[in-house]
């Protein structure tokens, strides 16, 4: 995370960067769709907005034979296609971007490329600072780092190097051995500090603010534990189906698509203890520790703590929408969860018996993505002559998605010349009286790996413990001799499985 | 407080009562301005919604000789100047209006009272439950109560009487001896149960709310302590000078009329511990414990703990206004305190070293009564390499006038790719989404005499232990040879005094 030295003003230079180091983002793969819908709109946005040190290159590289200018004018009709871009200062920005085609398991191909960096250099006079952005398929990963790493562009400090970053997105690996091997290949070149593994939900303005939330306020960090809260339910919904994605999809699964990376972020952030520094060693380290602590579930009762669904034909948004087996590219019988529900217990002292219930899927009922603190109920309740001996417990809602938003429900008198209560909430919106520019999740990554900053990025030692815990879980749900005795199937446009039941309170919308 | 035995369920009948059992208004002083002016509005409004017995009985008494068609014809005039009432009722209403001329000093005036009453309720044979309400001066309290004893009236299930309620309006006596001696009068034929002396502030719906925010919460009260809380302020800010009350305001003072009651009361339920049950007793009782622990302020350094001030003519509104001084009825070399701020600390576990400053003054910059929870900062800021040392603390406002609303600030991110935080407020308004008819705070009064809820008035020991730690207070400003040295004039318009500086937060707005 961007750390910066100015006073805590409110709306002061909250928005952009000073002193941005020269580098050249070289982006491995931009022939490819994620370049051009979500690398390169976010450099520009970021250009329009002072977010780009005052110097920098932007090096595409793929296969693909390409001049500069054809690179330039395939981005920009791309670009044009997003009608919220202002093209005025395109000219400007694209002089800063250039187009060289590699193969990429051909060492010679990346001297060459590293020629043409050091050239590139040579001619603005700026220091050679780089960042590899790997926008390729996972499966090459290794193969290009070490590439990167034979052409001696790894390595900071030589080779007439600045610094040198490599930039890779999930999935890191698809259990805990292949993601070991993953992690020791890029070992091999790079060391813990050049690797930047991303995960976009945790540069998620609101994600981020949970760590402010809970650490910059004195209220909240006391009752933050097991003595008043009864559970923590974090939930990402989303009414989407599969889309063009079954081919991954299909491998992947609702565990390895979002547990195995945000919903343990969200619930590290949420669980974590208070870090003794805002850095991202210290940060991370807390993070580790709550995942160091996790219970692993066990696996002769996993359904106690598990529940695995898979969508079916439903409607959603009125339109009649169809089941996950019969979307093109999956398996007809194929026995993929496409939604989770797992229970958590988290071993240390602040969390000892609280639930932690985790949800996630798909062709749910809506798109929504938040964390419910579920306060216990008063201990000893004075009203009860009047008022029943139940009271309704307090909840604090941190909105993600779609309203970033914190709510606080409370009881409080009912207006009436009569004991009553009745629950009612405090909102505050996270974008109300907000002023200046946001950047997207895409834009904070990239500031933050120009930066050096890795606060946002997973460490390796949190990625092999989340696989140390899902990996057992995987296997047997997927070497057990009938998997679909543990799948639930459920319509989509509902609320998942209908052995979700009461025991879970799904977010009101 | 009324009890009553619903469930708590949200706008479901909190807005009257049922089973009020019949009785007999008497009001004594029933030409007075409070009469027509308070009582019998509240009364007919009651009556318009329910809130009275279906049976009941109002008695008029003062000296004036008035017919009872007179006295319902001089009320029916003066309620008419008040536009919002509803008068297709006004017949059946007043139907139950009586009255009876009495000398407040002759007993035999009260036998032949009492005879009258007798003849009511024999007439629509109804039980001969009466609540005398003194609508008069204080200076014959004593007298009054006593023909009301003497005339067999007070006796509870003698002399043919049901249930006897007394009704009394501050001040009670003017230090500790007179406020003694005005409670042993009544004792001598009145029980405690039967004596409700009333405070108004009390019986409004935000003030009684301060109990169901803190105790049917989970959340607050375990950070409702010395650990978390640096200060506490209590402020009831008038904007409106002396009036036409200089006669009783040049003996009374502001520690008089505001910190004896409204601000003493404000106090307890702030600091009060939770009762084990929401009754009049034990929530009485424990307001008792706060009072008890207010540590005596030292006369020696009151300087130190207590700062008067007296306003001087000034701006209001952009209008120019007189100073106290100028007042018709004011001494014009009057050392009487319009503005007083006490920093009162509580000698118990709860709130040692927690100073609470109560704020009262007229001819203040605006009307506003508000509790105002200072929270402590965070005890280790982890942001502070990136934000300073300094972290803007937690408050918590519970407003009771202008806006009857819950606000708590607290700190959370300020979007964009720096680390800035800003100060943003969740907000609660009393009677947003409240339905039905709210009561004001006399005629709440009114309904918990007639079911003989005490919660809501005074206890006497409530009243000696306040006037324990107020007399000295009095004593030692009034008798010391130069009483205008503890006073600090002011401009009215203004925050008070100068002197109270930065010291002090006065409440925005």
């Amino acid at each position: 995370m961007a750390i910066v030295t100015e006073s805590n003003i409110a709306g002061k230079n909250c928005f952009t960067e000073k002193n941005l180091e020269h580098c050249t983002i070289v982006i491995i793969g931009a022939s490819g769709d994620l370049t051009s819908r979500k690398l390169v709109p976010a450099l520009f946005n970021l250009y329009l907005n002072n977010g780009l040190p005052d110097a920098f290159h932007i090096v595409g590289c793929s296969r693909t034979e390409l001049s500069s200018q054809e690179f330039k004018n395939k981005i920009q009709s791309s670009l044009k296609k997003d009608r919220d871009l202002n093209f005025s200062d395109w000219q400007s920005f694209s002089a800063s971007l250039f187009y060289k085609s590699i193969n990429y398991d051909d060492v010679s191909s990346f001297i060459s490329l590293a020629e043409y960096l050091k050239s590139l250099d040579k001619k603005s006079n700026t220091p050679a600072n780089r960042i590899f952005y790997l926008a390729i398929p996972p499966s090459i990963y290794k193969t290009v780092a070490k590439m990167i790493g034979q052409a001696g562009l790894a390595e900071e400090g030589k080779n007439g190097n600045g610094w040198s970053r490599i930039v890779v997105e999930k999935p890191f690996g698809r259990d805990l051995e292949s993601a070991t091997d993953l992690d020791q290949s890029l070992h091999e070149d790079f060391k813990e500090s050049q690797i930047f593994r991303i995960d976009h939900y945790l540069a998620k303005e609101t994600v981020q603010n949970i760590l402010m939330f809970r650490f910059a306020n004195s209220i909240f960090e006391p009752i933050w534990n097991r003595r008043y809260i009864d559970n923590v339910s974090i939930t990402a919904a989303e009414s989407v189906g599969v889309e063009h994605r079954a081919g991954y999809y299909e491998q992947a699964g609702v565990l390895r698509d979002m547990f195995q990376n945000h919903m343990m972020q969200l619930l590290a952030l949420t669980a974590m203890d208070p870090p003794s520094l805002f850095q991202a060693k210290p940060v991370r380290d807390e993070k580790i520790r709550v995942f160091r602590a996790v219970r692993p579930f066990s696996l002769s009762s996993l359904k106690d703590f598990l529940i695995l669904g898979q969508y079916g034909a439903g409607v959603i948004d009125g339109k009649e929408v169809i089941g996950y087996r019969e979307e093109s590219g999956v398996s007809p019988d194929s026995v993929i969860p496409t939604f989770a529900m797992m229970k958590i217990f988290i071993d240390n002292w602040r969390w000892q018996g609280v639930p932690f219930y985790l949800m996630s899927g798909k062709r749910l009922t809506g798109k929504m993505t938040q964390i419910v603190i579920q306060f216990k109920e008063v201990p000893h309740s004075m009203f009860r002559k009047v008022l029943g001996e139940h009271i309704t417990a307090n909840h604090l809602i941190l909105g993600i998605y779609p309203d970033e938003r914190i709510t606080l429900t409370f009881q409080t008198k009912n207006p009436g010349t009569k004991v009553c209560l009745r629950s009612v909430t405090m909102d505050f919106f996270y974008h109300q009286n907000s002023q200046g520019q946001i950047f997207d999740a895409y834009e904070k990554v990239l500031i933050d790996c120009i930066l050096g900053d890795q606060m946002l990025f997973w460490q390796q030692e949190g990625v092999e413990l989340c696989w140390s815990f899902l990996t057992p879980i995987l296997k047997e749900c997927e070497d057990c001799s009938d998997r679909s005795k543990l799948l639930h199937l459920y319509d989509a446009g509902s609320r998942g499985p209908d052995i979700i039941g009461s025991s879970y309170r799904f977010p009101d919308k």
